[in-house]
Formats: structure tokens, sequence, C-alpha cells
């Protein structure tokens, strides 16, 4: 059975209560919750984690060597300053999706650049709690699950 | 029947023999009869162009004011020149899905910036044919249709 | 009877429905006729064409040399990309007008840079539909039309 | 009765004499002149000001709140330097329009950036003393005044 | 007894009616008499000055040699284009404060730049009228005046 | 009783012994110290933590949401590099003034931008320890509590 | 027998007429004659199109794959910004040479840059209408024509 | 007899008091009296002003048409913020040389573009009191007078 | 006897598995039993870390001070993106050598500048674990132990 | 008899022993050898030389005056650092081709931008040794000799 | 007596010859003995260099220590890229004056930059021949020679 | 008997002399006695040269195919200007080792970028002369030279 690892970085927890114009109404655990019943229908595992600390996303992403066939990020603000987490994908070698809830390319100019995407196979953003969903869906394909 | 547009922007038609190793082996006929495939278990309409002009891109984008529910583009290299496309994207008021095969900020500085995605409601990119696959997804999303 | 030639450049068929707090509530016909007699009443001649095309607008400047004594162009997006209309422009010397119904220089950055400007006579923006009616006022005097 | 303010930036009282391939031969109380006849014939009130200094600008802007309907301005080469008119201007909400002698656009690099523009209703430039003239019937729309 | 100058720089004569949403309600007086009574109370003489010519703010500097413990100053548009003034205060070498009103780091790019908080001792922005109030303390503080 | 949530950033916990000359002789203590006893006089609870931690310090203020009034931080170096502060700041909706103890735009150039100053009410900094005084002040005007 | 195609473009339809002291006074057919004579002369085939459409450029260079041995191409204004037609010679395959009668290194600074240099086996400019010459010489060798 | 005129710019009245290590000792009327005795002794006529305001320097130099046959100018602060003294220089077509005491390109950044360079004739930077005599004496070369 | 601390920064507990062609194939064992050996034998007392936390750096570093005669410190992605562990270095005041097994100059732009060389004494990169034991000697040196 | 004078830049002697995959298998003789035969067929004189002396290619661009016709140059590294030799070539008025061996604008960015381009009448580069045939049949065009 | 060294820089032999309305019309030894006659008549002894050579230049400095009061040095090209030359300068600590001919703050953008000014005590530019004449004055009083 | 090349830049004759704070006090022939030292006790043979001279330099470097095994070089002022150097190094195929007496990373800007950093093996800096006893020893390990 496929085990796939979704990431959620910095203020996530918020989720639903933070600016919702910007990121939606779902909370994390609604989210999740999708995520959950759509591995459970395609027959994969999941691991979700959510942390606020970037030395934890990089231990948790060495972690999933050996452990996980495939990464689904979503690395927050962390996305836009950490060469670590670049790094750590890039060195565990795991596919890895990065996902964003808004259209990074419509907001600050700070945000338009990813150290992440540089590594990553793909990107999914702008579509809410969908692009979780979509997300989930390449990292099924990368994972060599289903479809 | 919702309608979905799928525009596929310039140089595409020479997909499966253009550099491979960048974009794959699909032809551009084999990815519409997959997008025909889902579309069709969707019930969701399809019309899908090719051109290598931006002026007729342009010209498509505003036919289907009236006629689309959703827009699904590969704007190919305009992505990184047209602020006409974009214009008529953010002039027609259908949602729109930028989808690209490579993912885009792993190559050239200059295809890392993207006019189209100033405009589009999200953007999937990386994935190769299933770029187009999850984008015809988030458009039937945008366009009510189904899931 | 001195001839002077308007152009309206891509996406300026939408006026009048397309972001009216931007370009204002008059369709391009609306401007078309208030031009129309404009010219009547200075008697002028004018020919009138819209295009999406980059390289139908140069072709259609390329035609103008012998036949008109001014041009009138709201070059829309091509403002800010084309070298090609500029290269026109400056090969018939047929002198020109630069309109713009915004003010550009209040909107995105990428809007501010004019590759027009640089060989037009000089240029009207942010009057709305009257940018065209003031640049007809210019382009009859640089006509040689009377006042 | 209508009163719009015609504002002449620095060194602009030397007009005719100072390079006049650039700048044209009419003095400025010939365009003065000019700009009387116009505005007598729409049933306009001028009043007319050239100064030197950016402080007396400023102070000339503030005292235009209640006594004038809208205000042409010529900033000179306070146009690229001057945060402080454009401060004025936007704070006493009397419509403004910008007008150059010459087009900015094809001088050196330091004149092409206004920090008017950005709050100016409009812009007029490259006509010579046309451009006052056009710039006065701009002005005069504004002010809801006659055509 | 302490004397400390407070400076305010162009267009600040306007306040309380020049855009409310981004510099508030309180005109200049309101503020002037709260200093006035923050002064009493501690024991400090004030003097208070508002000036819309940069030349002229640079006078008055140059006159606070001697007479002047500490200095506070609004410099407004002049903060981002004056080397002139910033000299001034280099020069006198009496111990200056900045403030501002609004937050100049949540404006314009060209607002995020100040050549005064080089030279000043330090700054305070974002909190409205109390931006001068805080001044003022800091100000009294570098005098040697109580608390 | 109106709540306060003191915030020093990575590497505050040496001052006093860390470079004197730009950072003063005062300890974190000392300074912790005033204010308590400001805070005691106002009326004001006061919560003080010190952190070397980004993703301790997003936990901190993540924590502040219902518990605290306003927020004072000093966030050291992450004021320049930390996009996950600036975002949990943004996200809480906790009124929060930015105060550093030396004149950040007298220092390198990378550190005169502040990732925080644009989510911060206000910015106090170049004070020394009165830089938490004054901020502290601002906050508790914030905050609500009295003066 | 080898076949080299020539492609002309936007504006040099206007050649010998336009701005004689940057481009000469031969006019495209005079080109035309002497390029028809060369090949003629090293017994190698010529097509020769001229077109001021950058989307017509991109069909004619997909024309070329299985047609022509090289391309000999001016792309006029399209050099400085079209990534379509960079991308078309890319994914063609044709050995491509860059012609251009003027040396763009000697004029604007936007006229530097050449997208299709980064493509092309090499270029030639700066020569007038020898430059063509030059680069049908070129196109030859590559062609594995004669010499 | 040859008529030359010297310009103090701002903050220039403080000479000898103001940062000693970076201007000198000398007052400014220690300056001019050294000034008047090399003219003297070379039988020109000197007139000498002193002024904070960029406006009044730009009156003056306008009254110098006519009236003197060359100007030394050591702008101060201007140096780099004045677009208009640079256009009054240019304007009178009196030849003028550009002086300062220190040598600007030795300092911050922002002291080393200046506006004025760009229409004077020459330039002599970082002599302390000798840029004015060496100043004076290339002045009176141009004017004309002596050696 | 010599206290000697090295820090290993993040993603350095993958050595040897992560991209061997560009950080060679010995593991961080490897290199620690290599140091250990080295110390040894010059009578140095060595104390070996490795974090993926950039705050736990932070940490570390203050712990060195009074404890530590030199560090060497591979700061790993933190080299590119934290003042945090810069200003730490900067004020514990122990000597600290910087470095790398690749040659950060030879690899993509984002890495070739360091926040750490700044306020290191010097810098060892590019020779893969021998950098460590060239890194100790130099230590050593500054430690005052021994050669 | 037209002279012709071959200058090859700094590290052209290791040509064919030095990165073969980027420059080619031939050596400088062998090229050498080329363009005698090509000169002596046009009756042409060639003088040939290499240097990687910068100022020694200057004082051979000075002795071309009045010996030479035209000049044939591959300045290699210098085309992209020497101002020296730009000046040189500006001054003696010989006509000058620039060659290279490699296409400039594929390589790194540094390589890109000559010096030499902009006072040269014209470029080739990028196909190797043909790059100096083909420039050895321009400067021939120049220099009046045959064809 | 005191003993001051002129050197001329690259191509500063071709004076006279090389652009005549850039530079006019003395030749070198026209201004060596202009140059010789005012150091005579000030009790001077002068040794004049001139060198294409960057290494030589660097060594004519070197001998300079102990040998002469003060260098007059006019580095034509060499300005805009030799640290060699400026290191020299640094390390010899003989007070040097550097000079121009034309002002090179009126020409191309790459001649605004001198890496000798930042090392020289002072600079003379834009006034022909009597740039070096200004410049042998401030050399003599810097070498404590006379007036 | 491995041969290794230590290499001298610019200026480093006059070492000891010039700026000591910067470079300390031993004089270039005391280092060279510290590396033949090392050299002999490690059984390998040193060739020492220093030169002033771009060109020289590369000729050098160009003599070390065949006859040596390693190089180090310092190549002070040409590490930021000289791309000949650059390409010398990487077209004999020597490895190469770069040091630096002082840390170039905290000198002026232009010192930070290295040409040769991106063609050496690696890089050694800010450690004085113990810079060169680094750099040689990571030399004779690159030789194949025993520890």
């Amino acid at each position: 059975m496929k085990r796939i690892l979704i990431i959620h970085g910095p203020n996530l927890n918020l989720l639903g209560e933070r600016e919702p114009d910007v990121y939606g109404r779902l909370t994390l655990s609604d989210i999740d919750a999708k995520l959950g019943d759509a591995a459970k229908k395609a027959g994969v595992e999941l691991e979700i984690i959510q942390s606020n600390h970037e030395g934890a996303i990089v231990d948790i992403i060495h972690a999933a060597r050996g452990n996980h066939d495939a990464i689904v990020i979503n690395p927050g603000a962390y996305t836009h300053t950490s060469v670590a987490i670049r790094d750590a994908i890039s060195a565990v070698g795991v596919p890895t999706v990065e996902v964003h809830l808004s259209n990074i390319y419509r907001r600050e100019e700070f945000r338009r650049h990813s150290f992440i995407a540089e590594v990553a196979v793909g990107q999914v953003s702008g579509f809410g709690a969908d692009s979780y969903m979509l997300g989930l869906r390449a990292a099924m394909k990368l994972a060599g699950a289903g479809e």
C-alpha cells in the first residue's frame, strides 16, 4: 500500500480563522478530512503533519526517506525564505508536490519567488482547498498509486 | 451541460516530437483524447483549439464569453510576453486555469514570470500531460461541474 | 481634404463591457460616433480600424503611408510589448498621436512603459473617451487640418 | 462661472529663449494669451501663475481648494523630483491635468518618471504649446465647463 | 528650562481635511494643543513651526543651534527627497527625532526610504497623532528633560 | 485588566554584554524591570518572553489570540528574514508595535528592510531601552489602556 | 539539392525607404535578387518569405521541418520580444543563422538582447545587405552545401 | 571687465563649524575673502551669493544671463536632487564650473551622482577650499579673463 | 587544554547519501572520526553538534561563550538566509571559521552570498571533507593551540 | 594590394587543446593556414598576430593606422573587460570586424556583453573556425578588396 | 626641490589625432610643454610618462614611493576597469590627483564610474588640456610646493 | 617528486609595507620562506613567482601545463576583473587553489566577486599568511602529495 506524506507549513493551523477572503473558510481539519476520504477511496495511506518550525519540517522530510512514496507540501511562508527545506527535499529524493491555497502570483512581490518550486516535481496554486486535492492526485500519480 | 474551452498556445502542435526530455513523448492528440475521455465521464462538453498566433488566441478568448463556463489555457511562450492575452482573460470574466507541461520554475530565468498567472484563478505546472488533467478537474470545479 | 487614421488595439472591441470602473461605460461604437461627428465638423475624413493582432496593426500602419496625414492610436496591451508596431510607426513617417483611456501611470508597473511613446509625437492619457477627442484634435493640428 | 488655475513650473519663464529646438519659440506670454482667448470663448475664468520654487507651488495648490474647479500644471523639473507637489495635489482634491511641452518619453532616462502623473487625472505631452490648449480643454471638461 | 523645536513639513497644514483614512481627523492645531499640554506638564518650552518650503526648513534647523535642546520633525514629503534637510540636521548637531503619522512601510515604495532616518537619533511612525506624543517624550529624554 | 505581550527575538538574551556601543549596557532583565514598573503604574498586565527560535515566536504569537490586547515585539534578526512571523502577526489580528534598540536605518543595508513593519501598526527605533518604553505606551494606547 | 529558407521579419518590406541612414538604400527585392544569384551559383534552392506576423513566422518555421536544410532569419523587431519564435527554432531542429542589417549592439538598449541568438547556431550583424550574404554562406556550410 | 558669479548652495553658511574633518575649518567668509583677493589680482569682478533655497538658486542663475561671463557653483545637497537647477544652468547658457569641497566619490552612494555635472563645463572636487580657487581659475579661463 | 566546537548545519546528517557527486561519499561520522583523530593528535578537545534548527544553532553558539576557544561551522543552507546565526557569532566573540564541502561560488546564484562570511575570521570551501580538516587547523591556530 | 590585420586575443594560442567541445579541435595554425589560403586567392595581404597582453594588443592596433585597410579581431576574454582596446579601435579609425568561435550569447552571462561590439563595424559569432572565414570576407569588403 | 610625477594612461599617445571634437587638437607633447613651463616657473621638478600597459603603470606608481611628492594621473580607459592601479595608488601613499580631458559625467554610462576617484585626493575633469594645468596646481599644493 | 606553483598577483611585492592593518606585517619573502619550509618537510618542489602584469600571469599559468601538479594563486586585484586569468586556469587543467590574505567578504562590495573562484577547486581566505599555508596543504592533497 502506497504511503503519502502531507506537510502543512507555518500558520496553517489557523486556517479558516485567518484572513478568510484570502484563504477561504475551511479549517485545516476540514481539509484533512477531505484528503483522508480521497486517500481512503484510492487505497493510499496518508500521514499528515503541521508545524510552524523550519527545522522540524526539515526533520520530517528526512524521516520520509524509505517511509513515504510521495510528499505534498504547502510550505507557507517558508516557500519564500527556506533554503534548508529546499535542500531537504532535494536530498531525500522523494517526489514532492508543492501546493498553495492562494494564487501566489497575484500577491505581494516577495511571495512570487519559491525556493521549493525549483526542487519540486510540480506546483498547484490558487484553488483553495482544491489545491490540496489536486496536489494529492498528482502525488498519487507520482507514487504509482491508482487512477 | 457545462462547457469548457481548452486552449493550446504556440508550438504545442509539435508536442511529442519537440525536446521529449523536457515535454514528454505524448502528442497533442494523445492529450486531447485523454481530456475528451475525462470530460465525457464527467458530463462536460469540451472545445479544444491550438494556435500559434497571439491575436487569434485573444479572439478565441473573446468568443468564450457566454459560450463557456471555464477555460484551461497552456499559453506556451506567450505566458512570458503577452499582455494582450492577459487583458483578454481579465476582460471576459470566464474563470481560467493556467497549465504548463514542464515546471517553469526549474527553467531559464525568462520563463519564470507569467503575465497570465496574475489573472488566472490558479496554476498547475510540472506534471507533463497530467497538468492538463488536473487543470481540467480544477476548471470543472470552477464551472460548477460535478465531481 | 485631410485624412486621419484611428487605430484601436487589442481588447478595445469589448469596451463598455470590460472593467467599466477602469475604462468607462461607453462602447467603442459610441466613441467612433463621437469621433465621426468631430471629424465631420472639422472637414476631416476618418478611417477607423480595430484589431487584436500585432502583425495586422503593423500592416495597417504600413498602408497609411501616402494615404493618411496623421494617425491616432490606442495600442492597448501592445503599448508595453510591441517593438514591431513602434518600428512601423517610425518607418512610415506619418505623425502619430498615442492615446489611452486610463491614466497608465496610476496602474501596474508593467503598464508604465510605452514603446510607442518614444516614436509618437505626443501622448494623451487618462481622460476616458475624451482622450480620443483630444488626440483627434492634436492629430488634426499635426495634419494641418484647421481649428 | 467656472475657475481654472494654470501653474507654470520652474524655468518656464525663460520659454522661447531656452533650447528652442526642444521647447519651441513661443514665449510664456504668447501661451498665456492663447489660453486666455480660449478661456474667454468658453466662458471660463483663468488664473495663471509661474514659480521656480517648489514650496511656493505647494502653497498655490493649497490655495486652490474652494477657489478653483480644475488645475492645469506643467511641473517642469519638479515633475521628476517633487513628492511635496504630488501630495499637495492629492490633498486638495481639485481635479488636475498634467501637461508637458516636449514628449518626456523621448528624452533622458530621469525625465521619464513623473511623480505627478500618479495623482493627476490625466496627462498631455509632446505637442508644444498645444499641450496647454488640449490640457485646458480637458480641465474645462473636468470642471464641468461647456463644450 | 529645556527648549524643544517641533517642525511640521509640507502639506501638514491641511491635516484633518486631507485623506482622513490615511492621516486621521485631528487638525494640526489639535495636535499642537496636545503637544503644548504635554510640554507644559513636563516643564519644557516648545516652539512649533510649519512650512511647505525645503529651504525654509533648512533655515529653521540652522536657527536651532544654541537655541533648542532637541528637535521633533515630521519631514512629510521631504523625508524621501531632501538631502539638504538631512545635511542641516547633521550639521547643527541638535539631537533629532523623526516622526510620521502613518506607517511609511505600509505605503508606496518611494515612501519607504528616508534620507532623514540616517541622521536622526531614532524614528517613530504609524501611531497617528500619538507618533508626535511619543516623539516628544523621546526628545525630552534626549534633551535631558524630566520623566 | 488589559494584557500586553512583550516578545524579545533572537540574541536579545545577550543584551548588555553584546556590542554595548551599538545596543547599550542595560541587560534584558533591566529592561524587563523597567517595563514591569511602567505596566504596574498603568494597571496593565505584562507577559514577557524571549526566544531564539523563529517557529517558537510564531507559536507564541498564535497563543496571544484572545489572551492579549496588544503585542510589543523586537524581532531582532528575524525582522529582516521572517515571513512566517509576519504572517503570524497578520493572522492573529492583535495590534502589534515593532521596536528596535538601534536605529536600523543607520546600519548595514540588509538591516534596513523589515518584513514586520508592513503588518505592524507602527514602529519605534533608535532610542535604546527607551524604544521599549515608548513602544509599551503605544501598545497601551492601542489596547485601550489608560492615559 | 540543398534547400535553404530565408525569413524576413516585420517592417523589412519597407526596406530602402525606411531610415536609409540606418538600414541602407537597397530594397528587399534587391537583396532577394542578390541572394538568388548566390544560391544559383552554389547550386542551392532558396525559399524566401516576409511577414509582419509573429504567429505566421512560427508557422513558417514549423513547415521547414523536413523541407529545408538550414534557415537564415532576420527576425527584425521580434528579435527582442518573441519567445514563441525562439521556441519554434529550438523545436524544429533546423540549423538557423540570425542576421541583422544594422549592428544591434550599437543601438537602443532594448535592441541589444536577442531571444533568437540563444538558439541560433550563430549571428551576423552590422554589414547591411552583406549580413544576408554572409549569413547565406554560413547556412550553406551548415546545410552541407558546397564551398 | 569680466564678471563671475559664485553660488554657495545649502548649508554652506555653516562652513567651518560643521563636520570639520569632512569640510575643513575655514569659514565661508574666509573662502570668500580668498576668492576676492584672487579675483582682484586677476582684474575680475565677483558676485557671491549663498542660499539654502532651491528656487532662489534657480532665480539667481536666471539673473546671470547677460550679467555674468561664468558661474562657479557649489550646489551642496542640491547636486544630487535638483533637476530644476540643472535645467536653469542649461537654459541660461552661461559657462558653469561645479565645485565641491570634499571628494564626493569617496562618500555615501547617493552623493556620487550629480545632476549638475551633466550640464557643467567641468568639475573640481576634493581639495577643500582650494576647489573654489581652482574652480575660479577655470571660470576665468572660460570667461576669457586673463592668464 | 583548548576546546573547539564543531557545528554541522541543516541536512548534513544525510551526508554521504545525498547528492554524492556534489558532496562526496563520506558520512558525517566518517568526518567526525577524522576530526577527532586530528584533535587528539594536537591535544585539543572537540565538541561536535549537528542540528537542522536555526534557533538551536543560535543557542549552541551562545553556550560556547566561556566554554570554547574557537568554532568551526558549516552553516549549510543557513549560510544564505540566517541573520540570527550571524548575529550570534558576532555577539559571543568566539573566533569562528566557516567551512563548506562544495565550492559555493560554483553553484546557484543564491548560494554565493554568505551572511556568515562577513563575521567569520575566514572561510574554507570546496575541498570536500578536507575543508573541515583545514578549517580545524585554522581554528586551532586561532585558539592558540599547537603547530 | 590591400592589407588586412588578424588579431587573436588571449588564450587563443591554446586553441585545439582547450575545451575542444566548446572551441573545436582546429589549432590556431590550422586556422591561420585557412585564412592565408583565402587571402591569397583574393589577392589580399594578411598580417596575423596573437597576444595575451591587453597593452600589446592596444599597441598592435595603434600600429595598424596607415598600414592596414581593415582588422579582424577575436578579442577573447578582453571582449568583456577592455575599454582600452575599445578606445584603440575607436581611435585608429581602421574598420574592424569582431569574430568569436563560439556563440557568446549562449554562454555565461558575463560573456554576453562586448565592449568591442560597440565600436566594431559588425560581428560574426558561433561558427567555429568559419567565423574567421566569414569575418575575413566582411573585412575584405570593408577594405574595398574584391568579390 | 619638490618632484611631481605625471602619468598619461592608455591611448593618450594618440592625443590630437583621436576624436578631436571630444579631446581637442593639442598633442601630448603640447601638453607636456605647457606642464613643463608651469613647473619650471613654480620651481618644481616634473617626470612625465605615458603607457598603454596596466601592469607598467602599476610599476611606475610603485617606483614613485620615496621619489615623488605627488602624482597627477589621467588613467584613461583604466579609470573604469583597473583595481590594480587603484590598489597601487592606495599602497604607495603618494598624494594623487586624477584628471580627465573630457567631462566623464557627460559621456557613456560605463565611463561615469572611476575606481581611481575613490583613492585619489581629488579630481579635475572636463577642461581639456587645462584639466592638467589645474591638476598640476592642486598637486603642487599637496606636495607643499609654492603658491 | 610533486611540483607546485605559487603565484602572487599584483601589488603583493609591497606586502608588509602596504596597509598592514589589513594585510599584516609579514613581507612576501617571509611568507615564501614559510612556504618553502613546509614544502621541504613534505617533500614537494615549489616554484614561486610574483607579477603585476595580467598577461604575464596568463603566460605563467600556460607554462604550468605538464610542469606542475597544482597551483596556489593569490590573484590580488585581478580576482575581480580578469576573465583572461580565469580562462587560462580553465584551459590548462592544472588543479588550482585560490587564496586571499584578507577575508574578501568583509571588504568593499567590488571585492566580493571573484572570477577565479568559479574555476578554482576551492578557496581559502581571511587567515593572513596562514591562508597560504592552508592553501598549500590543499594543493598538496590535490597533487597527490602525502600528508
